[in-house]
């Protein structure tokens, strides 16, 4: 088996192998702790995980240093950039012992004994408990938001379940580094051995996935790897949980009146958007739709001349500036296809990659160009308000799409928006989609393939994919968790169909 | 084709021809006609679809006899229980109309914009939105609450869906009474063509799946059925959410404290349990885990006694009792299974069956005893204090778990609370699991086999299945939905990350 190497992408060399790939004995030995760990974890309760969220922050961030460095050198992402993702990262963990903390995601409801229009009925009460160990898979891309101490760890951990994380190939010594450090936190704040385990290696992944104890999978990734993931969760004796974010294309929308009234912030915004985090963010707007004439082609030349400027930026790893390569070609040779735009050469060594800009007609499309390409580019469909209806009847789901327009074009952006509301999970009004709030409203999931569940992998209500419900019927107070004993009041719940906000003074 | 008949199961005779099963051109035009409706069917509201709720569950009432009568004659279900399951549909009915008026279930949330430890966040709008058409399949044991008017249903077009139903083969002339009251009711309310459709037939059913126009999928029926739906949506291009609930077997377990103090009404409440409806429930307690020795034996004397008693029922079909009866011969060829007690023989016409118990030492079970069998059923399995935890590593996942046990035996009732909780979605104490109230609190759902996803089919939660998040990011007032415009004070709603209730003072 080949080691699992750590490779610098500003210069295409390995710099040290980092482990051995995760053994079926190792992964079967590792899901296991985790189950064995998984009711004494769930048994500490809701308090001593939001210290453990808290704890894991602080850890993170007083390793700050070596954690920004060391993600520097395995991702080529600028330290700027890497360390305003550590702070989302810790920002995340305290928000989710907030949440954890505050105890509506609970959905506690209590239904009392008594007569229905159906007879008399029992005394209900239902909350929503964890599901046990969970199976993350970190993503390339956000080495610190997404991957071991990212989102779908702390929102698993929140929710009370045991997580085993899968590290991503493209920063396995980063992966390392953050595991230790939260596994230390678990080890500081008590937790069960087994509360946290890391695997390494796409077979330990496939492994870790079909094992009986593991009870949901959190991924960010590509669409062909979460299908081989669902491939595996079919053929077990018992489908779990899988929460994939997959594909975005992000369409982004400029009304003439936006492209006649604001043609410098809107090209800024754009380049900016798709060139950010050299255009390897899921949010990127890969396609976007500007009006034919004058003020449209006056923003196509603003354009191409903001992407003459922007430098080749390092690609994660050597695949993904593969699959840029080949796709652009591809796109690029189709008839319809126009460059643009594209920004100076790139260097030789290592993975990078130049931004570039296509274009085509909107009459021309055929579907072909609308596919996701990961990396600093964008294909621009030139519409007339006669050829918009096609291209926007070829549009894929995504998890954004977005719509700058003007306050006085009131009707079409009601009509946009309807139009672009079933196939997103987020519609953004004069703004851009790269930059995902983590906060209580946010939602980042969209229909298929953006992800394949009507779930949020950022945001409070994340944390509902690791849970599920459970009924106490006719319970002894003794046997109740405490979030459902008659005596509690600092969470909101339903009782008896109202609801109720927490109290300080027992009712 | 076949026709689809009506055959009455206390004959076994063919009363009418009711329908040819639906050809694929058929459904398509079905499922795009849902699709076209869907738009302007959420765009007409809440309180719209409240009162179509309403007006469908007095429409069914209006319409008592003639469904009773009916379903009496497709079923075979006594006239009293269906006059009950009528009255439960009305009042599911009327119950996701408050759930809609509440307006709780959308979930709201707004951020406003301001500064955050990020960095400045925008304005953020989160509700849950419709999914599209759903897609219901009417279940045979309850042709009025899990059939074409029943929970799926009314939870779907609550939240917001255009529903086509694929009618169950049982009850095919009832499904077509009871569409013609709920399409009468759309029209009478102004509902768009569309909103409701109905298809007949197996490969109907499988059409409608894999229509694209079909956005979730929901499912009473077997593990087989549901897994055969679940790899046509697997086969999909964009896989959509499929809720099934599949399989239970409904561990009862009675403790010797319970067996020595009321072993009257337990067997009572047991046997009552076990072949109530002819045992057609998915609640039924299919495994009954009774303590060796004295207490027990007098217990088991007790159910013999009653299930001598007990007269063979029809069951709802010939394929439900050829079944019965090859399940029943298998498991009563096992060598460690015996035959404790069965009613007195059933007629030979119609498609009876007549109860039967059978029994098995714990330290003898494999597993194989341990089969959901639908019918007046139940197998009893003789524990001793040691074999106890060889029974309960054995037990699969269940709708509902029960014990039943003294209230002196605290350390056991947490013990096998402990125990059973992860196995269940419903843990009832000292009552029986058939009966399933729908409520604000109830859950009926558990862990694979019983259902497949982490949702109920029952109670004001079931609502939750057809819908998904969609947020608006700075979005103009005029855009949004009601619910998320700043005036909006009538439903509960998170601002800035605290929950509010309603208020009636605009704020």
């Amino acid at each position: 088996m080949t080691a699992i190497a750590s490779i610098n992408p500003a210069t295409g060399q390995t710099v040290a192998d980092v482990a051995e790939p995760t053994s079926a004995a190792e992964v079967a030995r590792i899901a296991e702790r985790a189950d064995a760990a998984a009711s004494a974890f769930e048994a500490l309760g809701r308090s001593f995980r939001s210290t453990l969220l808290r704890t894991i922050a602080d850890d993170l961030e007083a390793a700050r240093e070596a954690i920004v460095a060391l993600a520097h050198r395995e991702t080529a992402i600028p330290e700027a950039r890497l360390n305003g993702e550590l702070t989302r990262t810790c920002y995340q963990a305290r928000f989710f012992a907030d949440v954890v903390d505050e105890g509506a995601y609970l959905e506690a409801a209590i239904d009392h004994a008594g007569d229905t229009p159906m007879g008399p009925g029992p005394d209900l009460r239902r909350m929503l408990v964890p599901l046990g160990p969970v199976a993350v898979f970190g993503a390339s891309n956000f080495p610190l938001a997404f991957s071991v101490p990212g989102g779908d760890t702390v929102s698993a951990l929140a929710a009370g379940n045991p997580v085993v994380v899968k590290a991503h190939g493209s920063h396995p010594a980063l992966s390392l580094l953050c595991y230790d450090i939260l596994a230390g936190a678990a080890r500081k704040c008590g937790a069960p051995e087994g509360t946290l385990g890391i695997v390494f290696g796409t077979q330990a992944g496939a492994d870790l996935v079909a094992h009986p104890a593991i009870r949901a999978v959190g991924f960010t990734g590509s669409l062909e790897g979460g299908k081989a993931l669902m491939a595996i969760i079919a053929g077990r004796e018992d489908p779990i949980p899988f929460y994939g974010e997959l594909a975005s294309l992000n369409p982004l929308i400029v009304t003439e009146g936006a492209a006649g009234a604001r043609p410098g912030e809107i090209t800024e915004g754009l380049v900016g958007s798709v060139t950010v985090s050299a255009g390897q963010l899921c949010t990127k707007p890969g396609l976007v739709l500007v009006p034919r004439g004058a003020h449209g082609d006056a923003l196509m030349a603003q354009v191409r001349d903001l992407v003459g400027d922007v430098p080749a930026a390092a690609l994660l790893n050597g695949r993904i500036q593969a699959s840029y390569n080949e796709l652009h070609a591809a796109l690029a040779a189709l008839p319809q296809v126009s460059t643009l735009a594209r920004g100076p050469e790139a260097p030789e060594q290592g993975f990078f990659a130049s931004p570039r800009i296509l274009e085509v007609q909107a009459e021309d499309l055929t579907g072909a160009e609308l596919q996701e390409c990961f990396g600093p580019s964008a294909v621009v469909v030139r519409y007339s308000p006669e050829s918009l209806e096609h291209a926007l009847s070829l549009l894929p789901s995504s998890l954004t799409a977005t719509i700058h327009a003007e306050d006085h074009e009131t009707a079409l952006v009601e009509e946009l928006s309807a139009r672009l509301g079933p196939l997103t999970g987020r519609l953004i009004f004069n703004q851009y989609p790269t930059g995902v709030l983590v906060s209580w409203a946010q939602h980042h999931g969209g229909p298929w393939p953006a992800t394949n569940a009507q779930h949020t992998s950022v945001g409070a209500t994340a944390i509902r994919r690791f849970l599920r419900p459970l009924v106490w019927q006719n319970a002894p107070q003794h046997v109740l968790p405490a979030e459902l004993r008659n005596e509690t009041t600092d969470i909101p719940r339903r009782i008896d169909g109202q609801l109720r906000l927490p109290s300080t003074v027992p009712a």
